[in-house]
């Protein structure tokens, strides 16, 4: 991209019509928010030190609304096993709207991950890592997140003469990567590095400082401008998966009070001993139709922790500022700052449960859901996460009884709601959903158990040993 | 509270109907959100090593439905000069509807400071710090988070009788003091401390381990029953404060062009070295009409600086789940993990000046903020925190040219909507408010500056200069 030599007043004139067509289009994209079509911008800043990235971003902040467009830089990391490349980002990932640059992103993690560790990253565990990097920027972009990410370059001759010229009160950001830019094996071993993945890079040459600027500014005004192409045709021969016996049919089997009460005991204790010396973290979901008994697992579960050592997440309909991002956000989100031992009473399956049946999501959402989820539930047990996911499945009798034994004691009429009753007449549906679900999401990191509950003791029984199983199975 | 000696089986009928009456407790409070006479609860819970405030808690946990009542413990920390002592648990403060415990909280912090630090706490600045924390547990407790305090106690002897059977694997929770329970000296000084804050806890005795369990359940019930009385009175005879003279008739100084943009490239500078260099952190708070240029004004302030050095919170209506916490909770959360400079566009004043012209506050809310926000920016101030706030007066003469002007020009369109019309037509109900801010909110630690910007070049350099004399007049 190379512009004819401009007068200063000319040049002048060139930058304020950028200005005005980046304010233009910052503008709509924020009042897009809420509204279809909506989208928003994340990009990824990256490149040589002293390449200018971090003055392009000083440059288009001039030119825009500075207060519409977030910019974020931590010092990059190493990518550790027990969290996943995207958890340090996941609160920075920008809502419906809003424009967010990161200089410290997954990228810059990746390279100093390769470049500082003493035994290095070999070159099949890079190329993984980008090929998971690229399935979520997708998985992003599908939920209307458009990622830009930009490479800014320098030849080495460039950025030896700049190293000669830096002052110290400059000197502060050109240690971002820790990294030795007078070594010209580093340089080298970084430039062949960063090419596994720069192909579908924005690459902007540092060396003139205007026309890097510009370019880079340039570069924003078209993603912002860009109409995201989000309307893809759902699969209309959608195949139904066929219900499992078990949820057609719960097992009736019932347990003797005694035996149960010695088994019980035995069991939480195990369960409980299993959760708090496992070296990984834990997340156990429950999923299943209403009064199925999710939160008298999760009582049995807990019975012998002590409440530091465990968060529940009890997950209803999202909150309106959630809806603005992609689905997942809120459980990426939730993720960070928490115990090592998570249960979700309910859970990221509600986009093919609930959603679906509600019609909350569209076809082409929740159909492209299961990929998301399963992807996401790898990228967890990749990094150190045992996944147990149980279906409490009831029969339609038994759910009935319950709901009227709610409604006649005290202390638990607050637990049923007109919500049960509406549910419960979309009983078919919902075991469509769940059908579905098994069949797309039970995978080999993460499978399904489905325990029948209509006898609670046998199904308490059951539940504990599956964790226990699962938490064994290493 | 003692109990007559009861059979097991008694003791049992006992315990299922305390659970049943904290279930029932827990879901009307739950189901309380949103509507009048909502509520939150948070426990703070202290005590002595081993005096079981762990298992009174674990305990409750077992007796409640655990899905509603989280628990958060956090190692103690030092408080120190650069936080305030609420900023670490901002965001574990309950929304409505919600019990939170906490074990690590302010007070634990303090005791921990006044027993580590080579140089111990002297009383006066202990006492201060309990009065600050009061203070701000009365304006929860105003914004309808019920705040219940528990002191579990134990004696020496029978402190020094437990430490001597505790088995490894409990150890792990009784180091969380760091301190050393063997020493007689030291359990002396914890207790002469916590007594200077503990007479409005509830105290509970952890000798008896059936007894304290129950003891510390009947507290959280009777907190959980507690009907708030969060109806007060609102001053009748409120005084309306004078309208300023500079707010009537903002001056219409004007600048030369030339001049303006030598002083302009000056300031700017040094505006950006002061803030850079300044040790503390900065908050700048930008009030005042629409139109006025407080978009225009940032842009200025941060034309030298680095977009990693600084954030802009640009304050819009707050969002639904930030109507369920106290009012400034969306601003002590947005305190946390963000740049040292921070630049607010609008800000906590909104409820004072927005939220009491539309009656988006009632009356006793927007008379009692004025306290809340002094006390919100004192314990900032005494935080190693700059506050400067500023006031963009405009005329209405002015304030229409722009709008018009707004109006016809494209990138310029998208800054006007019909609300800007609006608060327009209420010009001199947010003079009144204007008026009653300065005269409540201009402290010594944080006082207003006014400046008029009919002519916008005199008042950028009036703002970049305020914020310079604010800087340099530590």
């Amino acid at each position: 991209m190379h512009q004819p030599h401009l007068s200063a007043e000319e040049k002048q004139h060139s930058h304020d019509h950028l200005s005005l067509d980046l304010i233009e289009a910052q503008y709509q994209l924020k009042n897009s928010a809420g509204k279809k079509n909506a989208k928003s911008v994340l990009v990824l800043v990256s490149g040589i030190e002293l390449a200018g990235k971090g003055e392009s971003v000083k440059q288009l902040r001039e030119w825009v609304d500075p207060r519409y467009l977030r910019v974020k830089a931590d010092p990059p990391q190493l990518l550790t096993t027990n969290q996943t490349f995207w958890q340090p980002y996941s609160s920075f990932i920008p809502a419906e709207g809003q424009i967010v640059v990161l200089f410290g992103n997954w990228y810059s993690d990746l390279l100093t991950t390769a470049m500082h560790v003493s035994k290095p990253l070999d070159e099949t565990l890079f190329d993984a890592y980008v090929n998971s990097m690229r399935a979520f920027e997708q998985d992003l972009k599908n939920n209307h997140v458009d990622v830009v990410k930009v490479w800014f370059d320098l030849s080495w001759k460039s950025l030896q003469k700049r190293l000669d010229h830096i002052d110290a009160s400059e000197r502060q950001w050109h240690k971002l990567h820790g990294l030795d830019w007078r070594s010209k094996k580093q340089y080298e071993t970084l430039q062949k590095l960063r090419q596994r993945f720069t192909p579908d890079w924005v690459f902007i040459d540092g060396e003139d400082e205007a026309l890097r600027d510009r370019e880079f500014a340039e570069c924003i005004l078209k993603a912002l401008k860009d109409v995201p192409d989000h309307v893809q045709q759902a699969d209309a021969a959608w195949t139904q998966s066929v219900v499992p016996q078990a949820l057609l049919q719960p097992s009736s089997e019932v347990l003797e009070k005694a035996k149960y009460k010695k088994k019980l005991k035995k069991l939480t204790r195990r369960v409980a001993d299993a959760l708090r010396y496992d070296q990984r973290n834990v997340i156990v979901v429950f999923e299943g139709m209403d009064a199925a008994g999710k939160g008298g697992s999760i009582k049995r579960i807990v019975k012998r922790l002590d409440p530091r050592e465990y968060d529940i997440f009890t997950i209803s309909a999202p909150e309106k500022y959630e809806l603005r991002h992609p689905y997942l956000w809120r459980f990426w989100t939730k993720l960070q700052n928490c115990s090592d031992i998570r249960i979700f009473d309910r859970s990221w399956y509600g986009r093919v449960l609930v959603e679906r049946v509600e019609a909350f999501a569209s076809d082409i959402e929740w159909q492209r859901a299961y990929d998301e989820i399963n992807r996401f539930e790898k990228d967890l047990t990749d990094s150190q996460t045992v996944i147990v996911k149980i279906w409490l499945s009831i029969s339609k009798e038994e759910q009935e009884k319950r709901f009227e034994a709610r409604e006649k004691t005290p202390h638990k009429r607050f637990k049923i709601t007109e919500d049960d009753w509406r549910n419960r007449a979309k009983w078919d549906e919902y075991l469509n959903a769940a059908a579905d679900m098994f069949e797309h999401t039970s995978t080999d990191c993460a499978p399904w158990t489905i325990i029948a509950t209509d006898d609670k003791p046998t199904a308490r029984i059951k539940m504990l040993k599956a964790i226990l199983k699962q938490l064994k199975s290493k």
